[in-house]
C-alpha cells in the first residue's frame, strides 16, 4: 500500500533527526551529521532487509529515503543552535521512530511468512538497529542496553500487531494500533522512569 | 542431520550466557541482559547466514533460538548474584561456544562449497561474530583483538574440520573433533597465557 | 574485467594496510593486527556484497582476498617498528582505498542497475564501510564522523563515475578517473585542512 511507504519515510525521518541531534551533542561537523542522521534513519531498514533476502534494500533504490534523511540531517544542524537539551530531542524523535520501525518491521516480517519469534525479533531489530549504529558510531552504550525496557517497547509493538493481524483487523489500522502501542510505551517508560531489577549480584 | 541442530542450539546456548555474564558484569538491568544474551547468542549465525544468502536466518525461523537464549539470560541473570567470577564464566562459555560455532561454520560452508579460504573465514565469523557483537555493544575492545590467539583457535577448528572431511571421516566425528579442537586450545590458551609478539615499534 | 579484480585487490591491500597500521598503533599483539587487517581489507566489500545479495560475497571465494589482507597485516606489523608516525601511514593508505572502494562501489552498484542514489550509497558504503568496522574494533570515532569531508570525497568519486559512465566513456577511463577523483580530494582535504562548519548551539 502506498501509504505505508509515508509511514516508514516518517520513521525514517525521525530517526534521521535523532541521529543528526546525537551528532550535534557531540559537536560534529555538518558532514558527519549528515553521516549520522543517513546511518540511523536507514540503518534498521537496510539490516532487516538484507537478513530478509530483500536485495537491494529499499533505501537504496527508493531516492525518497535519502533525501529524507539528509532532510532531517540538515534541521538538526540548524535546529541544535536553538535548542539546549538535545538529548530530550534525541529520545522523543527516538521513541517515534522506535514504533513506525517496529510496526513497518511487523508487517514485512508477516508478509515473509514467519512465525511470531521471528516477526518479534525482525520487529525488534527494525525498530532498534539505526539507534544500535548511531550509539556505536559515537561511542555510546546503546540505549537498548542502558535505557530500561527499551526492546521491550519494540516487543510490545509487534506483539500487538500479532495480535490484530491474527484478529483480521485491517493492515492499516494493525500498522497504527502497533506504532501508537510501542511509542506511547516508550514515552511512558521515559516519562515515568520504569526500571527492572539489576544483576544482584553488584549491588555491595 | 537433526543432532546438528541440538549441537548448534548448544552453542548459541553458552555463548548467550558469555553475553549474559558480561550483562550482568556490566550492571544492565535485566532486560539489557536479556538482549545483550540474545545478540551474542544469535549474532555470529545471523552474519553468517546473511553472508551465505540462506534468508530468512535460521534463527529467525526456529522458535527454540530465541527461547534458548532467553533461558541463558535469565539464568546468567539469577547465577550473577551468587558469582563473583564473572570475567571467568564469561571466557569459558565462550571458549565452549567459540568450539561449537567453529565447527558448525565450517560445516555449513562446506555444504555451500566454499574453497578452504572460504570456509575459514566463514568459520571463524560465525564463531567470533556473536562475542563481537557483545563486546561492542559494551564498548569492550572486542576479544579476537586483544585475546592471544582468540582468532586461531576458531581457525584451527575449521582446518581440523576440513583435514577430516577431506580424509572422509563421517560428518559426526568431523563437526565433534573441530569443535573440541578449536575449545581445547582456546582454554589451553587461557590457562598458559601463550602470547603473540606485539608490534615492536612501540615497545620503548 | 580481469584488470579490476587486480585494482580491488590493490584497495584490498591498503585498507588492510591502514588496518594493520592502526592494530600497531593500539599495541596488539601480532594476530590482532592481522584480525584487523583482515576486517579493514575485505570489510567494506562484504557489506556491500551482502546488501546487494552476491552470495557469498568475493572475498569468501577468491583466496587472494585473504592472503592479500595477510600480506599487508604481516608487512605492517615488521614494518611499525621503523615508523613512528603510524598515524600518517592510516591515512595515506586509508585515502588510497577509500578511492579505489569507491570507483569499484559505483561500479558494481551501475552493474546492479541501481539508481543515482544507490550508487552513491553503495559507492560509500563500500569506500567507508572497512574503516568503520576497523575504528569501531579499536573504539575510536570512525574516521567518517571526525575527518572533515571524509564521506564526501567517497561521494565525489561516485558523482565523477556516474558522470563519465552516462557519457559513454569506458569502463577503465571512468574508475581510473572516479578513483583518482575521491583518492585526490581526500589528500587535498588532510593536507589544507578543510573543515565543514560544526553545530552552532555548542560553540560557547
Amino acid at each position: 500500500m502506498d501509504w505505508l511507504i509515508y509511514f516508514d519515510l516518517f520513521g525514517v525521518f525521525v530517526f534521521a533527526l535523532s541521529g543528526g541531534f546525537d551528532g550535534a551533542k557531540y559537536k560534529l561537523d555538518m558532514f558527519g551529521i549528515l553521516v549520522l542522521a543517513v546511518a540511523t534513519g536507514v540503518g534498521g531498514g537496510i539490516m532487516r532487509d538484507a537478513l530478509l533476502g530483500r536485495h537491494p534494500p529499499v533505501a537504496f533504490v527508493d531516492h525518497a529515503y535519502f533525501i529524507v534523511c539528509l532532510s532531517a540531517g540538515l534541521l538538526a544542524f540548524f535546529f541544535s543552535r536553538k535548542v539546549e537539551r538535545h538529548m530530550f530531542y534525541v529520545r522523543l524523535a527516538d521513541a517515534v521512530g522506535l514504533g513506525v520501525f517496529a510496526a513497518m518491521g511487523a508487517s514485512i516480517a508477516v508478509e515473509h511468512q514467519l512465525g511470531w519469534v521471528g516477526v518479534v525479533l525482525i520487529s525488534t531489530l527494525t525498530a532498534t538497529g539505526g539507534g544500535v549504529i548511531r550509539d556505536l558510531l559515537v561511542r555510546e552504550i546503546p540505549m537498548i542496553l542502558r535505557a530500561d525496557f527499551y526492546a521491550c517497547n519494540a516487543i510490545f509493538g509487534a506483539l500487538v500487531y500479532l495480535l490484530l493481524h491474527s484478529a483480521g483487523v485491517n493492515e492499516a489500522t494493525t500498522t497504527i494500533c502497533a506504532a501508537l502501542s510501542a511509542t506511547c510505551s516508550r514515552l511512558l517508560a521515559i516519562r515515568f522512569g520504569f526500571s527492572l531489577p539489576q544483576a544482584r549480584g553488584h549491588r555491595h
